[in-house]
């Protein structure tokens, strides 16, 4: 960053905050839909964007998302009693419906209409692909949710985890738009030996074979309406070129490309702010024609060769906001990191694939100093990212610009991928019929029909 | 509160604030005398008003109050040798009386008359009632301790108790003089539910009762000597009103009624700030007229029906000021809350009485932004002893005005009272025989001889 | 001290400070030889004044002391990869020289001469005494090593221990200085009692018998080359003295007198600031003539009688810098204090000798406020000491002066002593061919032929 300036606009995420102000413009993942499962059941706690705020479900089955503190005198709604259309404070009994409007305030003269003047601070809630999403903004009709091709799918074709991170969001999604990294950080030792034949034919992921023919791609990216796509480049041999890409969607997602077999998995993630100092992450893994099978299920579940932790790698849950999610591995134990099987196992010695990220992303430094970074040509994605939220930012904060794709729902409708493809094809030539989303088509990278070559 | 300004001023009691200056000048609850039980025995730690201090009992049986640091060179004399009429540091062996001079200084020459020099903080205390109190003002001669009941009944009509509790003291006092949240906070969910009159027959308490029939308690408060005096007023059915008199008693004594019956035991209790986000709470019970009888003493030891915790409640002591008397429930559990009892039995699904309390006092946060509250009628009460708070202090700072009470011991010569009397007799003159202290007498709510009515 | 500004000026050592940039001046000891025993293992946290370094051993067993921070995005070295002669950050394989050269950038493009422009912060370290010493300053070619006995003698005859103390460095040092504590805090109960002839029999130690004999040594003090040299001097009956001398050297080491026999056992420490708020204590005893026996080895390492404590007092270890140099006897459980065991044995009721300095040092508060001390003449080693340091800061800073010491390392060639002696032969006389390092020779105080009288 040129200026710690930048730093702190980019960073920062409490209302009235540049920043804070532009992800507000946007639908925030807030929960998952598992979390609030009944009608007048218990009233959670949630923490998004600075802000500690109060779910429910009332008895009708909206969603509320309330401030935590009842504006009466200040005691959290967390411990009210969530009944007959609304959740009362249990201090008082003041009760508050889903608009924040004050339906009851029995400790008050019957002839009272200060009730009538009690409006709490409310956000509209919408549910869709599994997910509770909040809208923070100001506009009294908020904007069209994202149309992610998840959240036009059946509940059964959608699998859905969380993980807390105990850092700063940007630099946490900066590490999932980040392709030279998985090279070396999820990589295993013997992925650095000697490259025979054999162990050619043995990868079963063109991912690992083709980022370990090529540590060093090439970056090429593009602005677009919902925000960047990028292209990593790699060679894959005579004149064949491998390309991947990846997409960031404004305001913290982030779309990687899925398995190049035919017909499959697909994954996106939200790298959702709690405050400054905490990203929950959402990972979404869905199947756009068909159910996932338990074993697929089960597999995505327990991480086995997976990209996602099992719910066995949590620490018990507490009374914090998203408390359930905390990740075992931690930076109070060095992320369970073994040095002894750092010798010949995973490059980091740390067996969990999230975990490897997370201690890479917290042990820069619970909002990392951009001051200090020294960026190369891998970091070109990263740059642009970037400078895409901080343009954002300052044009919503000096000339009251609609950050991008606010109101171009459609404009996420894009997937990802890989491609093995003729060097001479530009990426997105090779891509084009591939990154848009086609109901009830799955194209995988292999459908190109390009074999890997040695 | 009408400015922020006014916020810090009421809940900051460091040396030099107003509100620390004022609260200063008034006798402070500082140690259950039970705490130093024995000349020469352990020094203990103290936190008052946001100084560290250490208290012992000398060989005179004098209770010292000195300022944690060794005036030499900063030790801690919590480790110190409490012997021979002194506290001694143990580092280099300077010792200090109860007055704060300085009795010895072994290793400094024996011409040297340095020691002469030395005159450490120290504060009077005066023991009353089973309590140590401590004077932290400015006068030579400290004023008349409060002439409270329990202060002139023998030690066996007295049982006292501690409570940690994590928040501004303020915002804990307030909770005491606010009639209107014991029909919720304090009630279970069968006393919402239809009022039969089986069920009206069956309330074994006035208070309970009176406070189902009616939630919405008129205030009328008159400021004192001593504070403010209010009473909450209910409808009692026909031409009857049921009166509640509760004392705010300067700088942060509460007196609530006790039971309705003849010869009650009364309660007192004192908020007092160890810093600006905790309170040690002191509990007082006591009977006016005869011995606490073994299971009476039991009963409010256990809590069974009673008011206060019993010790079991508390987490094992820790070396911290106050260390033994934090609460189990607390906002790391969520007070033990359970929101499955939350359904059917106590309105919070939180047990104990006071972690119902403690979870809305402490969940309003440490020291409570009033500009953020919304306050009705039912807040009167704590409307007047803010502003009562505000105004001493105020006056003391601007004019040196001698806060209400400091010097009227007295004034605090008061009880509380609950009656049932036709409505037409106001609470005033309905009352007033039964708030003086009338030494030999005790009579309860009900020696008004007026019935409760359905 | 006379003002604040002055205490911040002695106690802060962060970079850019005044002292800060003092203490660079010097070769720092970091770590001991042992805690990297073996070439290409695993790297190791360091905090040194303030800053966050990892440590590793690389191929060629040179020890290189890294910024935490990887220059290119940020994340901890700590995790790196130690093969080849270079620590290798896992997130994208950028590799480094014990120089803060960077060798290899394995993710960039093979043309890129990006590599040759990035320097990370290195600092330069030697090993000598069994310790690794770090040099942080700014010179390039870093000053001599200080020349210490200890540092000139074979492994087999020095023993090193750490232990971490939760205090400022200026305060923990002080205590080591501070001569006339020992009479008080390392007393025992029966110290102070009544002396008979056969108690006086009993002392097995000069230094006890004659610090039971006089508790009010008086100071007389040097300025040196490299610090301060002090003399405590008490009456040893008749027309004798008993004359202590101990060194302050800059920036943090203190050498006290060993025990009177002939061919002692000698102690040095180095008082090392992690950060302004926490020390890591060198403790050397070292042999000038002979290795240590076993037994004499034993006896050091379980503090039986020693001054040291045995590896079983400290707490497992963690994952902090020096995590594993944490004692058990800590604030939070008041240092094992036994208030019934302070009534007959140890003066303090802690049984651990540096347990109770590091009661009286950490409870002066983390950064000592030396604002509201009163030193007295048995403060003059102290009061010089700190001269000596805030003379030196401002000197380099306001003029640029090399520090004390820094250039003279044959100056550190000096050793502690007690003697007794005649009264009318001054102390500088008494002691001058003893505190001189003659090789091959090790005299204790007992050299002198005088005997002790009661």
């Amino acid at each position: 960053m040129s200026a710690q300036d930048d730093n702190e606009l980019l960073t920062r995420v409490g209302p009235g905050t540049p920043m804070g102000d532009t992800l507000r413009q946007y639908w925030v993942p807030a929960l998952l839909r598992s979390e609030l499962p009944e009608r007048d059941g218990p009233a959670i706690r949630v923490r998004l964007l600075g802000e500690d705020l109060i779910a429910f479900r009332d008895s009708a089955g909206r969603v509320g998302m309330l401030g935590d503190h009842c504006p009466h005198r200040g005691a959290s709604l967390f411990f009210g009693r969530n009944e007959e259309g609304g959740l009362r404070c249990v201090y008082h009994g003041w009760k508050y419906d889903v608009d924040g409007r004050c339906l009851d305030m029995p400790n008050e003269p019957p002839e009272s209409n200060f009730r009538d003047k009690i409006r709490h601070r409310a956000y509209p809630c919408r549910e869709a692909g599994g997910i509770i999403w909040a809208y923070m903004g100001t506009r009294t009709e908020p904007p069209p949710l994202p149309e992610l091709e998840f959240m036009g799918v059946p509940d059964n074709q959608i699998m859905l985890q969380k993980r807390l991170q105990y850092c700063n969001w940007v630099q946490a999604l900066e590490g999932d738009i980040d392709q030279s990294h998985v090279g070396f950080l999820h990589s295993r030792v013997a992925d650095h030996g000697p490259f025979t034949a054999e162990e050619a034919a043995s990868y079963d992921s063109m991912e690992r074979y083709y980022k370990r023919i090529d540590r060093r791609p090439r970056y090429s990216m593009v602005d677009t309406e919902y925000g960047v796509m990028g292209c990593a480049t790699r060679t894959a041999g005579g004149d064949a070129a491998y390309y991947r890409v990846t997409h960031f969607l404004m305001p913290f997602t982030t779309i990687t490309p899925p398995g190049a077999e035919a017909d499959p998995s697909r994954s996106i993630r939200s790298w959702v702010p709690m405050d400054d100092e905490s990203v929950m992450v959402f990972g979404i893994s869905y199947r756009p024609t068909r159910p996932f099978e338990e074993r697929e299920y089960q597999r995505l579940k327990t991480g086995a060769g997976a990209n996602w932790v099992g719910e066995d790698h949590f620490l018990p849950a507490t009374s914090e906001p998203n408390g359930r999610w905390k990740p075992q591995a931690s930076k109070a134990n060095d992320y369970l990191r073994d040095p002894e099987l750092q010798r010949t196992g995973p490059y980091t010695g740390i067996q969990e694939f999230w975990a490897q990220d997370a201690a890479m992303q917290e042990s820069m430094g619970s909002i990392y100093d951009r001051s200090t970074e020294h960026l190369g040509t891998s970091d070109a994605f990263i740059i642009r990212t970037r400078r895409r939220l901080v343009d954002a930012a300052k044009a919503l904060r000096d000339g009251g610009v609609v950050p991008p794709g606010v109101d171009e729902p459609e404009a996420y409708r894009v997937r990802s991928v890989q491609v093995v493809s003729p060097s001479d094809v530009p990426w997105m030539t090779a891509t084009r019929d591939l990154i848009q989303v086609v109901p009830g088509t799955n194209p995988g990278g292999a459908a190109l029909g390009l074999l890997r070559q040695v």
